[in-house]
């Protein structure tokens, strides 16, 4: 299997991303095709071990860099890495992509040359997160800012698909992400959601849970919109920021503090890389038509070297098949039980009507 | 001064709000009002030592539980401590109140009440939260969940008026808070209320920022949706839940581990107490014209005192009358100078459109 690798997108480069790609390319047993500017990807690989593997360098002189706009950037570049790497999957030369460059570029590219997966409209980015209880995928984190109701109902059921091939899970929950637990709680949007996630049939539909559950990890799955997952995200990556800041300044007040928080230092070391989001190494692209893995955009080579097992797991257990069969099964059986949405809505709505409105 | 206080309101009852209110009444020297059932309240002034303070029950024998639809509780239940509490404020009694009940219904019976403060549409409930850099004040938290844009530039106008009255700030930064710190960035919503805050007159607009920025403290004053608000708090909430409960479990993973953290006790439960979100002790609700102050539902004693200190702060500086001020002074000077608001939200929205609706 060979993993097309975009070698110097991202806010880290290929400094960055061929060490770590081809560290991930020793650790999963993959060929490499490293994206890039050939000089600048033959000078990082220079500087290291590739000894026995199997690592094709293909030209792309172009980087699409962070602040331009997604799609005009997809087609004014098409000798981009992200463009030209995306390719390299579409052709057959590799079986997925990774990339720690401009998620909406990437997304933009998947889409033009990939396409989606049949009965996705939307397709989304979805990531695990540390919780109390493990860990839980959270959907979209930034995809889709505006997605209609019906969008959520195929991110739960995209998400479905990765928990049970990728994660193990047998029936995972699903919760919608909402301003408290009640049925009766969230926006317009969210009111819209709920009836409609409830008429889904073969899901694990646990109803609404609030921020807190998030970290707190009460659900397998949080389907939201791309803007309030990508809030959600950024603060809670923001919050661990800043108590280990606290922590640091408190507990090297005074010499005796120091002391022994250098005695304590691995096990911090342990919750910070715990509660270290990039560790998780790569959020697929759900619902486009092949397999493509964003990596953090601060990524360091721990973060890229787990964006390529993830890639090639997600090859593995074909992630964009499940999804096919998924959405098939579900409209299937889901015809003939569904609730008079439109009703379900007003009624939603009414309820969660408050006094300010 | 004297302020009306919740007696029975919340999650937590009148166990841990009377001896609260009463420990704000000594610290503030201001005058109470408990409002509740007089037996409940009694048995607990019985407990502690009231003496030379100015203390009077006042009777309301029914509660609005948690569960209950905010404005139909308020109507059906006229004798709660909730609404007798506000209309102890309405009549003059006291000068402001102080629950840690439904915050909803809480809102209800204060516009019923109260009424809003000319030129604000819609209250809000404001929050100082923890950062980097100190404190930022978040709002709308819960309130409005789904505003209109032009609503987004009063909570901005009614947070500066905080700002400057209650924390002391000049000129506070105003964020909104969005997927992303590039004006393009925010869904549909956001992007139309960019160029609105753009257009204000008179106040600090900082552009977007990230949900990052939020425990970042990029900021002095986040604006966003309730909907989206709630989320980022408890989701915050939660994080620092999650890593509290982290470094309990890693650093006591072995006995010489165990000694070195007791050692560093008194550092941990400062840094705790620092993220404790109830610690701020009292949000208030911006834009109703009265000073009503909500606490935290799972308050503990102290910060039943700190919405005390924060209820008589507000009156001081008359809060209410700040805002109706700042929104005449907006209006006037916002008049001419305003941008053909439609337009630009037409050319921000079409910048900020993604590939992928």
């Amino acid at each position: 299997m060979r993993i097309a690798v975009d070698a110097t997108g991202g806010d880290v480069g290929a400094g960055v991303i061929v060490p770590g790609a081809v560290a991930g390319a020793r650790a999963s047993g993959v060929a490499l095709a490293l994206v890039g500017p050939t000089a600048v990807i033959q000078a990082e690989l220079a500087k290291i071990d590739t000894s026995s593997l199997d690592i094709s360098v293909v030209e792309a002189p172009d980087t699409i860099e962070m602040t331009e706009h997604p799609a005009q950037a997809v087609r004014a570049k098409p000798n981009s890495s992200i463009v030209v790497a995306i390719k390299d999957v579409k052709v057959g030369n590799s079986a997925a992509m990774v990339s720690a460059g401009h998620s909406g570029a990437v997304m933009a590219a998947a889409l033009f040359s990939l396409g989606r997966v049949k009965g996705i409209d939307r397709p989304a980015i979805a990531s695990t997160i540390p919780t109390l209880r493990g860990q839980t995928l959270v959907l979209d984190l930034g995809a889709v800012t505006d997605p209609k109701p019906q969008h959520l109902v195929q991110f739960a059921l995209m998400a479905q698909v990765y928990a049970q091939r990728i994660l193990g899970l047998t029936n995972p929950s699903i919760g919608l992400l909402s301003n408290g637990e009640e049925p009766s709680k969230g926006n317009l949007f969210v009111q819209q959601v709920y009836p409609l996630l409830l008429g889904t049939a073969g899901i694990n539909f646990a109803g609404n849970i609030d921020g807190k559950d998030v970290p707190g990890g009460t659900v397998d799955i949080v389907v939201t919109d791309g803007f309030t997952g990508n809030v959600a995200l950024k603060v809670a990556e923001g919050t661990a920021t800043l108590m280990t800041e606290m922590l640091r300044k408190e507990l090297t007040a005074t010499l005796p503090r120091k002391l022994a928080a250098l005695f304590l230092r691995s096990g911090f070391r342990q919750v910070r890389r715990r509660l270290d989001y990039s560790e998780t190494g790569g959020a697929p692209l759900l619902g486009v038509d092949g397999t493509v893995v964003i990596s953090h955009g601060r990524s360091n080579e721990t973060a890229i070297l787990n964006a390529i097992k993830a890639a090639k797991r997600a090859v593995e257990v074909d992630l964009p098949g499940g999804i096919r069969e998924a959405v098939a099964a579900t409209v299937a059986k889901t015809a003939d039980s569904a609730p008079d949405a439109p009703a379900d809505v007003r009624q939603a709505t009414e309820i969660g009507r408050g006094v300010d409105r």
